[in-house]
């Protein structure tokens, strides 16, 4: 049973495979009324679009977004909004090499396994290219819950080792275009040294993303499976990228003791947000706060072991035009899975 | 819009307060010809039982669990499984301080902005109990995947900031009766001699659990959104006390380099499991490892300043019987959801 | 992929078989803080009870319901509610001589074809007492919908082939006690004597039941496939007797021309009601009518060809304790499924 | 909370409305290596394209399907399969003059409510058109179920009042471009009677499609709610012309004795089919049998009664490229959704 819906009542379907005609996103249940046009959708699209950082591929395309339904007037019309963007500047040539082998880190190995058949072009389904969708619905998203005052804002918080002092929401939503999204002037500038050595090797960064949403009023997420911190992680784990994920103090609050994770309340609010913004999985009103540990990106130009479809020894290094670090195009990645969760929980609690 | 159900296929849904006549959970999707019975519940709840750790509280309830449907002559008939225990111990009138105010790092305030109208004995259906539910489900879980070769178990890797050395499946496995959970002696003598200290402050405790699961064949996960991580993830967040959620390197892999992170593969299998056993969602074969972050107890005897109802400024503190850390006991609640987790993948996998 | 889940937002999930311990239903959904104690439920139960009316099995049987959860000091707090009643008068024996065998017209064929294990007894999962649990779910929705102003009646328009005229709904639910649950008093008559000829044959007999919902605002429903009409007709049909949905004109619409079908509308609303109040999937405000088909219960005592479970050929007459119909029991049955279709719904449309 | 998708694990996801770019539908669920191309969508296309049938419109629109993802090399990917049409020849500006009033038996005034905004060009999202995307998706249902055995006919059994005489799914299946869609000659020739009569007054006509399954293995279904009857009554009745539906003996069944109406079981199989190959929910490996009543155009070019936005009388009369029956491109549509159900069970199944 598949699994490329996300959310239970504003709902998005994804399509699409990294060389083939198009990406796309059918988004069914944002409510009708709604102004939206393809700028909105395209101003999002744009900070995750190839090319525009030192840290990424070199891959050209325009991801021109179009809405296909669903708009009418320039208002939503209740009924699902389907927006596409084709595939112009795929070389799948570049990827025969590697048709009959698995790259390490790659989904390669486990496609073949459960499908028996898989699209290698550009690494087909499984290509970082398919959150382009993700971000289109999400602009939908935002423009259902951004009227309502909600904000939602990331920063990276560490690159390649080197951390960033924290930010607060307005910090990060300053930084966006800020070299590696990063909110720390200086912080980024040992990051780009950290780069230029690293592309030098031909190798790959991590990092880690902090995530903040500002407006979210208490009431949404749906105990006790469907919580807001138990969706907002399955959405930020569905990143291909991401390995971890923690709510406010996260892990952090594993070496502490309740007198100083507890967040005490007085009448003018919670004296401190070690929750988060999320307690006993619903918002209590306060900023949602959370970190995303980013692998690094597992193309690298550094000659690995790995074995053919027969299960023979090879190696592989990969020469393509790919990102030295999924940061910081994934940023807004992050962000769009973030409003996806909000906007769903946010109807949800509509309907109770 | 609701969420007590966990899973697409093999789905269980909870119901049940902390004070109310009883806990239960209906199983939909369990294939029929599975052999089951009370036993084998019981010997997963006996592990979450109150009253058996240094860390637990004192209430004592024998949690005995009764089979009402969907099992005939031994076997499971593919119908419902609905399992209930009754509450017995269950002493309301300790809670009728906490009645009008909210408790800091309760879901106290949050069910009130959202339902306005709380069942407060107890925690109402935000307590911990509600988890009960949950591993007498995954003990039907287990039942389904056991005879197929899979394999779960956890182990404590640190409480109060006392660190344990890394185990493995094994070894964690034959830590589920010993101190805290926690498969290295050493660690746990100096977690004793913590929890001695913060019992004594009337404080409390949070740590990190770590799970591994073995025999999960390649194959299980439906990228891109119901990823195998992506849907651990949401499970493990979905406890209550956990903040944070790793897969294989997690955290670690921000600070890594992709030649260092990435799994090399042989005719033999990978080389290494900085994966955790999940490549792009999708599980390869290898052990899946999660770590979790838990958060301190709420409740401590410390006195802390909140408010109540009507929003005034109140202090709390907190005298009833609880436990000192949700470790060791949450650690079958983390099986359970793997379990839970793994069975629905597996019939998910079924399917296609 | 089990289906013992009805609904989407408000949602029931039942257990139970015939003569198991019990039988129940999990209400995940119901919004928070609406009026609900036993007697709502069991003033709906008693109404399926066996034993009441002429056509009725003599299974003696009190359904005395009872609210495990979800409820607190007389309101609903937006958390699971579950609902459940007893076996109490459960005679396995008599069921024995069909342990090995399939009854014409029961579901023992199907059962063994797809779990190849079935609690046979009472007819296990697929007996009609499974309804029970429809019934006390509907009686929460009936809790939610009827200060609303929503009301739901049905009545008997065919019994054994006698038709019974038109009622309006005030006629419809005055008929409730009506013998056979008709409103007709002359048709009821006729009812009566063909009843006691086919009890006397020892045949059982099938009819025709019409439902009526009033105060449905216009707006329910979602095209394009959950279609407030095709709700319904999934709702009814999937009651073990029922055979055919018809909404509105229905069949008889097949044989008419637009001009003749259509509702003209006026300034004071619809000039006619052959849509069944219900316009593209979607309420219209006006009455939903609904008639539904229900078959002749297949237990008689009438000797019957079968086969046993080696395909061998055998005879079969059922002698226990059998309705000569499922009407009137079933009428209740069928209001349930609206009242739960119309539930759902309603909180559908809150969400947009 | 929208619902525009169809199908737990074999699930179609359309949007699209009658006058917007296009027209699609994202399936997901379907297993990989099935064999797949263009063709076999646009064969089932052909049957439902306008201009084909004396009662159809005289819109011409190529209806040129185009599979856009989860299709490698001749084969599913076991990823999202995407198709679309585009729409070409729509003539929006013959809609302006019911901009802003509600056609009678159309969905222009419960939309209206529903949405308060709606697409009103050729009848926006609620126009028949929308049946190609179910129609392509059904098409990738029949390339799942055909090469296991499975096989799908109908055919008009009523048009205009003139009946057909029973036909065997053979002769359905020879009648796909038979005058009508119907098996019977001499019925054919009275129906084209009637057509010509109706047209001639500007009226439209309703009728009887019957739907024949063969090759269903036993085991298809899931009670207690989705059994395979509900979920055959929901497909159907969630087409838009379609106002009731019946299984098997259906309403006829209403009038019969259990002895009557009850299948008698032989070594060799049921002796009768007044199951409609459905017992208990579940397939019993007996011809599926579904009629269905399709109810007449609501566009007419006769003067109606009507008002417009503001509650105005007013009147109407259609004179657009309007079909004179839904019958016979509806049958293919309610073919498409026979062949969903199906393959959505077809995979439920095999999780169990």
């Amino acid at each position: 049973m598949a699994g490329n819906t996300f959310g239970k009542v504003f709902r998005i379907t994804t399509w699409g495979e990294s060389h083939g005609p198009g990406i796309g996103v059918v988004v069914d249940g944002c409510p009708p009324r709604i102004p939206l046009d393809e700028s909105m959708i395209q101003a999002m699209l744009d900070r995750r679009r190839p090319g525009r950082a030192v840290t990424s591929t070199t891959r050209k395309e325009k991801d021109r977004a179009r809405i296909m339904s669903g708009v009418f007037e320039g208002l939503t019309t209740g009924t699902p909004i389907h927006i596409m963007a084709e595939n112009r500047d795929a070389d799948s040539s570049a990827y025969e090499p590697y048709a009959d082998l698995f790259r390490p880190g790659h989904g390669d190995f486990t496609y073949t396994m459960k499908y028996g058949h898989r699209d290698w072009r550009g690494g087909g389904r499984s290509s970082a290219r398919e959150t382009l969708a993700r971000v289109a619905g999400a602009a939908v998203a935002r423009a259902l819950l951004s009227p309502a005052g909600v904000t939602v804002a990331s920063a990276t918080m560490e690159l390649g080792g080197v951390a960033a002092r924290p930010a607060d929401i307005n910090e990060m939503a300053a930084a966006v275009e800020a070299p590696f999204g990063c909110a720390d002037k200086q912080a980024a500038e040992k990051m780009a040294d950290c780069v230029a050595a690293v592309k030098e090797k031909g190798d790959s960064l991590g990092g880690v993303v902090e995530l903040r949403a500002a407006g979210v009023p208490a009431g949404l997420g749906e105990p006790v499976f469907d919580k807001l911190d138990a969706d907002i992680a399955r959405a930020m784990m569905s990143i291909g990228a991401v390995k971890g994920v923690a709510v406010g103090s996260g892990f952090e609050a594993a070496g502490r003791m309740g007198s100083e994770n507890n967040d005490e309340i007085t009448p003018e609010g919670f004296a401190s947000n070690n929750a988060g913004g999320i307690l006993a999985g619903i918002s209590n009103g306060d900023e949602i706060v959370v970190r995303v540990a980013v692998k690094p990106i597992p193309s690298i130009s550094i000659t690995q072991n790995t074995v053919n479809r027969e299960g023979e020894p090879t190696t592989v290094s990969t020469s393509g035009r790919h990102d030295i670090s999924a940061i910081p195009r994934i940023n807004v990645v992050c962000e769009a899975m973030l409003w996806l969760t909000l906007a769903d929980h946010w109807l949800r609690q509509e309907a109770i």
